[in-house]
């Protein structure tokens, strides 16, 4: 077995698994900070531009996992975390006792759990602390990041998630991190609805839908959603920030979690309907702030 | 006939119907910003204090119509309006030619528009101009205001509206002040269930909601709705700032509007039936944030 990491002393080299649109930019605000980082990413090619800034290559989750204090993993949804985690190649393959795994991806809070538990058979901390605040705040270093598990990690762990958030917050035990990342879900669901169906109504009633974005983002009306999506609807920009087929994983987790806590979430449950239409004609690809348009096409003619 | 308003001069004289929770804060600001102030109100009483701090006191709708350049009603809904505007002893019936009549009462656009062309019909300027803000954003004079009808009445009152707010914005013709405010009300909704449904999530997923505050507030989840009213829910603070049956009220004019413009408000809707329940519960009185407890009884026990 390999030695031990040194508690003694604060972290400084991090690992991270997954290049993509939020780890590249998340592992340059690392390396800004004066962490050493050594990355892997199933698409080895998605890692070139990272290493030409300073980045190490791994070979593996593993090899990256070996060489790191604490390892940050950033993929798509629970089965991918399980499979850089406990794959045979995976973290808990390689890491070192002591190890921190920072699991920065939003998955399910139940498999959330069970990782924790596994990781902790392997003499390792695993912290949930997913994010919010899309490419934007992790191009910027302004992420809100939510961290469930064990508060002596949690503590450990900081001067690294400050140098990719602005606001880090330990939550409570392990799985609230992503609890607490659902519930801001609920919430950027709910509001997207919120913005799109005030816009759609308004162009609908022959409104300056313009004068109206402007009056109403000055008061009780206002809303991050407004304010940004609001602001791409009236400018007919569907690019995606976030996509729709993402959106639609994170409802799914608050659909389970919600059955899973014995709670209806009725908004939640009708913007995932709206979005699923918005799949159902092939725009999963889409910003989120493509919900206007279904909302639109309901409207007559 | 009595002479006509002279246009050729700034508003000085305004008129007030209407002396309750908004009128009574919106008066002390005009007559801040130097402007004299007549006011009346159905009941008496709410008079007094007004009057003590230097208004006139008129003796029915008409005779502060008589006396002002400019009248404000602000009362509870279209038949109110309808009642001050029309009625014999009304404004209509006072006022003299060229006096603009401001409606900042919330009412039906469909309403409005007919009482901008009785308006007309007796010479006078119809503006609708209904506010977002509250009994704060009134008694700090910051109110949002949107407003319908003729731009060069609308340019002529502009020194009176900005007494009183701090966002003013010409919609469009008459009726687009209450359509924007409407809009206004759709976002308002359906933020408020964004911040009850999260919050109750959050406790029955077992969180810390005041942590769950401090990150959500931070990021892309964030509205008025989950800071100001957020706030009131997880302090159990349900007193009203906006009632919940003027909240219904508005809603019934969202329905009736978007059946007008031939447009389903899907959310506007889920939120009418959340609150009905509410008010079929004897909580009509309390404040809209007084939602979160229906979804937190749609929970397990």
């Amino acid at each position: 077995m390999s030695s031990p990491v040194d508690l003694s002393t604060p972290i400084s080299q991090v690992g991270l698994v997954g290049v993509g649109v939020m780890g590249a930019p998340m592992a340059r605000n690392l390396m800004k900070a004066g962490f050493s980082v050594v990355a892997w990413n199933r698409t080895r090619a998605r890692m070139d531009a990272l290493v030409g800034d300073g980045a190490s290559a791994g070979n593996s989750a593993a090899d990256v996992a070996a060489r790191s204090e604490l390892v940050i993993t950033i993929v798509s949804d629970s089965p991918d975390v399980v499979a850089v985690a406990t794959g045979s190649d995976g973290v808990f393959a390689g890491a070192r006792p002591g190890t921190i795994v920072v699991d920065m991806s939003t998955i399910s809070p139940a498999v959330t759990r069970d990782l924790a538990a596994q990781a902790s058979a392997h003499a390792l901390t695993w912290l949930d602390a997913p994010v919010s605040g899309g490419e934007a705040g992790a191009i910027a270093g302004t992420l809100t990041i939510m961290v469930g598990g064990d508060a002596p990690a949690f503590a450990r762990a900081q001067p690294v998630l400050s140098a990719m958030g602005s606001r880090v917050t330990h939550m409570g035990p392990s799985g609230h991190g992503q609890m607490t990342k659902l519930c801001n879900q609920i919430l950027v669901a709910i509001n997207l609805l919120g913005a799109s169906e005030a816009l759609s109504f308004a162009s609908r009633a022959g409104l300056d839908v313009e004068r109206v974005y402007s009056a109403l983002t000055a008061g009780a009306a206002n809303s991050w959603a407004l304010e940004k999506l609001g602001r791409k609807m009236i400018d007919r920009d569907f690019a995606p920030a976030f996509k729709v087929k993402l959106q639609q994983k994170d409802l799914r987790l608050v659909s389970e979690a919600a059955r899973d806590v014995r709670t209806p979430v009725l908004g939640t449950a009708l913007v995932e309907q709206l979005l699923r239409t918005l799949e159902a004609q092939d725009k999963g690809e889409l910003g989120t702030q493509a919900l206007i348009t279904v909302l639109e096409q309901l409207g007559a003619r």
